[in-house]
């Protein structure tokens, strides 16, 4: 059997367990590797199974979450101990599909004692540099969903890599909330407008900051960097911000009330680009020498110019990858589509023990 | 050590071994795998290692084929064993790179043995399908290149199937040849011109009727749905000639010269896409119920229209793609890239050994 501890049971980790549970039966006669968990985890308890949490204990946790309790409200709930002491005499692998540092370094912990890590979660591979060579050298650690969820880019990157293939550039649209926003504007909207109606539908984050800021693209462009073998230390990929840093700390409700004040600035880059025959898109460009994250105006033809709506797209290109690049594109976010790129995951890591 | 016996050292065999040389000190020094030759076979000849190929064997070996020699040339070389005696005692990797289906029954029988294929020939995967079946069952064959060359289709399939997901449609160009021709026909170019350029470039098999047949496509489209869990028959994909009948058994001077013979109909039928506002592309199509390989109509919006030359690309409608597909894009085809698809394969097989 392949020990699985899961950290975070959010959104993300309730659609993971959900499909976990439907296809263990199948992936158990398909590649003979039998998944169970061994302990499932939120910021408040732990349920570890004695000596594998059952399904019936899965649909518990599951229900108990979505009614919007922690897990130290289930009877059997650990919360004196560290998930850390759980991990078994064999290989495990633990996934963190939460969105906390706090595991970073019992992560590389477990790594360094021979067990395998699968990550939705970026922020561990955004700490320092050593840190993120600790989680990932040998290949312990995957991390597919960190980038465009359930796209195929991690995966492809690393093979590239390996296989002797050099990157030269990769261009990127990591934002599906970004990418909304500029496609709002070429049909007319303006900035604030467009921001407005993205919150009001739940495509931004409950803080839109959080997405304008381009905070989170930029912990994508440093992961893909890291994965490409450039030594970035943390912190040092700085994204372009679509708001004024005066409404940087204001509350939410006054941010979108004061929101035509960042209205000028991009709506004159946007017209700008249209005047000139180009498109405005919020992308990440990473080459050998420089990581750059913000608004581009990118010529009609580019690859990335033709990118609609919230859809993620990544272009490599590479020493074999010249002429034309490899691209991939489509939803880049959502619960279903990230929990697949992590079971993917799991699948492949499994299938190494 | 991971043994590799490889069966074919043409295009795409060389490349495949001057790849293999040169990343196996990364690959060992990242994974802890030891990638060896024990064998390399072509048609007439095979060169064993004592125990394995050295790397100064195997740069003997590409300097006699690009010579133009066969292995049976070079005085170590065995002329009276078949490769699979050649199999060790532990698991080994043995990587298909020929065209021919000569290999197709040793492989399942290899397979059952225990050992681990990897292929860029289609023909093992489009035989009958108990042989398909035996081939790949338990994940233990390997053949990202036989469909795109290096781009991620069939690993990226098989993640979603593993996962749970339902394939709902797949649509793809999986020719760049007859890509190339589509956007010669939109640039103005007669069908017969654009054969005959793309016949003088080199864009096209020897004989341009390998191309023009969709023979090859319909291999592709029989293995992706395959893949897929669909039971098709061997020779149950039928695929659109681009030819008439008259012209199938002519010598290929003769084909060229009668080339306007098979003008009518595809400008016919580009002219009447055209009037309608559409695009002609020539595409694979496979839902659960139906395979299609031919030339179709698209709306000018349709993902599949946005494709100019010689790209693949590759369109994964599903339950959780289902809004928005995922789409592949880029070069699927060249011996660098179809070498990387393979090499990628054999990397990953190693790191479950």
């Amino acid at each position: 059997m392949t020990p699985i501890i899961q950290l975070g049971i959010g959104g993300v980790g309730r659609a993971l367990a959900r499909q976990i549970v439907a296809v263990a039966p199948a992936i158990r006669r398909r590649y003979g590797i039998d998944l169970r968990y061994i302990a499932i985890a939120d910021s408040r308890g732990i349920i570890a199974g004695d000596p594998t949490v059952s399904e019936e204990q899965v649909h518990q946790i599951l229900a108990v979450k979505e009614a919007g309790h922690g897990l130290d409200s289930m009877t059997n709930a650990i919360t004196d101990r560290h998930w850390i002491e759980l991990l078994p005499a064999t290989i495990a692998i633990v996934v963190d599909v939460t969105a906390t540092s706090e595991h970073t370094a019992p992560l590389a912990a477990a790594v360094s004692a021979g067990h395998r890590v699968v990550l939705a979660n970026k922020r561990p591979l955004c700490d320092e540099y050593d840190l993120f060579t600790a989680l990932t050298e040998r290949g312990a650690t995957r991390y597919e969903a960190t980038v465009g969820a359930g796209l195929p880019v991690i995966g492809v990157l690393q093979g590239l890599l390996d296989t002797g293939d050099e990157v030269l550039r990769i261009e990127a649209a990591l934002s599906g909330t970004l990418g909304f926003l500029m496609s709002a504007l070429e049909e007319g909207s303006s900035f604030a407008e467009a921001v407005w109606k993205a919150h009001a539908l739940g495509y931004t984050e409950p803080d839109p900051r959080d997405d304008l800021s381009g905070a989170d693209v930029a912990r994508k462009a440093l992961i893909l960097a890291r994965t490409c073998g450039i030594p970035v230390p943390a912190d040092a990929v700085s994204a372009e911000s679509l708001f004024p840093p005066q409404l940087a700390t204001v509350s939410v409700a006054e941010f979108l009330q004061r929101l035509p004040e960042a209205e000028e600035s991009v709506m004159e880059r946007f017209a700008a680009a249209r005047a000139a025959g180009n498109v405005l898109r919020y992308i990440t460009c990473i080459t050998p020498d420089n990581i750059e994250v913000g608004l581009r105006e990118l010529p009609a033809d580019h690859p990335l110019a033709g990118l609609r709506g919230p859809d993620n797209m990544i272009s490599f290109t590479t020493r074999r990858y010249h002429d034309r690049p490899m691209v991939i594109r489509g939803p880049g976010a959502g619960v279903e589509v990230t929990a697949t790129g992590v079971l993917s995951d799991i699948i492949a890591t499994a299938r190494e023990l």
